[in-house]
């Protein structure tokens, strides 16, 4: 108990005293410094490439889980395979015999190769940049920790008794043998402190070659990405000069003569460019597009055009909406009208 | 609102009893088919491309709300940019006289140059890519689908007029009338209908120069990284070369001798596998270890020596934590213990 209460009577007494303190080698709080900045620098670089190689947190998170579980199956879904599959699956599905259905599915495979190199990526970093810089922080890094905090609490113990030697003036032979036990174990701390600093700091070579391993991977997938995107340009290309001089065949109906109103009648050249259906100026919230001409028969229902546009207000049923069309307002059938 | 009911009565005759109904060319129906797998298609691709430029979701959340107040400054996270800042701030803090520092500093630096180029590749594949895929899918798509539902709602009115044309048998010169105007309608949403799906069809020319232009800013984005990563690797080189050849200077303190017990020893070599805190084994979640000798001085106190596990298993004030060690239990000073 006596020690403890001599380390907090020196910590006080060095605090609102100003007591004498055994000060460090200023070799040494250069070492500490350097050492407290390598363990920062180390720790926000692995939590930071964690997030390059697996960016989305949700998808971290759940695949830390399952790889808990079952190592094996696991896999971090990369953004290029998500891509690779639905452009193989919505190509398919247009049909392969289209241009733009071939072309998602070759772009598809080509994405899903990328993927496959991203995933090598991931692994990679893991084993030579991640893994060990890990081992690192919790093996050397900590246990030099471990000293060093030591090393402060018997430095404060140290520098109680020397302050208590001093006091009294008396020759104390029990006091004078238990300072000198205490400068022993400060002395002690300070040199396993110290070794294990100057070794973390001179063995900076494996961090460095660690980062090169890093580096060189990411070269490595980038190479890989390049090689693939290539063959898929060069194959790509057949695709876009096939569907550029894919000759383009007459519209089935070469003009069509509108019937009873002059709605959208615009004709459809073979381009894309053929005009949108009118739509009229909307500025609230709930404008519905009229789709037909809707007649009133009874009183409270509301007159409208084809292609006006109806600000809905509220509903009576199922069949039923209530809604206002230039300036007049009143009930008609839900089916008349679309979302604008 | 006979017209509304009129369909509605259709509907439910064809469902019901089976009522005849006016078919589609199977053409025609293809070609919806084709359509509505095209719909879906750049749908997906659109969404997947984005969380391929945006992977994290939160971030890309955030981007889109800031971009919408301020589109000049604000920009999306790159996982290489934060991991290239991180480095170089960790690098500074060590010290670019430090080879690890100094490594860090010219990863970081191409790291950053890597988020450039993938801030590129977003520009580019939002203009080229994304786009003019939704602009595409607003007009075009939009508009077919708009004269797709007018011509279903057509084809009932059509339909139940022809079957109401049957019931009576008698002449009827208006009904005659009004079925040759439903008729002549559906007609005309049906062209308008197959004119622009077909127009849409012949026109994958332009999704496929879309696809190939997202490619080609793949392309682009890879072949920069390989560049940036290549100059880095042979700049690297050199640092890993110096960091593996610089001398190691003599451990400061050669032999330690233990003061008073034998606990922590061993002796460091230049190289860092120095030995570690010999550390008991340890079952329980709160197991600590010992940092110096305790002498139990008044009843209910706990005595241990450095280096045991001790278990917490409660706090007293900030000073006496409650716990057990070798079969003991007491209490002892928080100061004694660390986290093991």
């Amino acid at each position: 108990m006596a020690k403890f209460f001599n380390k907090v009577n020196q910590a006080i007494s060095e605090r609102v005293l100003s007591a004498e303190k055994t000060e460090l080698e200023e070799e040494f709080k250069s070492y500490e410094k350097k050492t407290d900045a390598t363990e920062e620098a180390i720790t926000s670089a692995i939590n930071k490439a964690e997030q390059y190689l697996q960016p989305n947190p949700t998808a971290r998170a759940k695949f830390n889980v399952t790889q808990k579980f079952n190592k094996a199956t696991s896999k971090y879904p990369q953004p290029e395979g998500e891509l690779g599959d639905s452009m193989i699956k919505g190509g398919r599905a247009i049909g392969e015999d289209a241009n733009f259905g071939q072309a998602l599915v070759i772009v598809g495979e080509a994405e899903k190769q990328i993927a496959e190199a991203r995933d090598a990526l991931d692994a990679e970093v893991q084993s030579n940049f991640l893994i060990p810089l890990k081992e690192f922080l919790k093996k050397e890094i900590k246990d030099v920790n471990f000293h060093r905090k030591k090393l402060e609490s018997r430095r404060l113990d140290f520098d109680y008794k020397r302050r208590r030697g001093h006091k009294g003036g008396q020759p104390d032979p029990k006091a004078d043998e238990e300072l000198r036990i205490a400068e022993q174990k400060f002395e002690e701390s300070k040199e396993l402190s110290w070794n294990g600093m100057q070794a973390i700091l001179e063995n900076e070579a494996e961090q460095v070659s660690q980062l090169n391993a890093f580096v060189q991977a990411q070269l490595a997938f980038h190479n890989t990405a390049v090689d693939v995107l290539t063959q898929l340009a060069q194959s790509l290309s057949d695709v876009v000069q096939s569907a550029a001089s894919r000759p383009k065949s007459e519209p089935r109906y070469a003009r069509t003569a509108p019937a009873e109103d002059t709605y959208g009648s615009s004709s459809y050249g073979g381009s894309s460019s053929y005009a949108a259906p009118a739509s009229s100026a909307s500025s609230g919230s709930k404008a519905y597009r009229a789709l037909f001409d809707f007649e009133a028969e009874n009183p409270g229902e509301l007159t409208f055009r084809e292609g006006d546009t109806i600000y809905v207000s509220g509903r009576l049923d199922e069949n039923w909406l209530e809604g206002s069309c230039n300036g007049q307002s009143g009930i008609f059938p839900v089916q008349y009208i679309e979302y604008n």
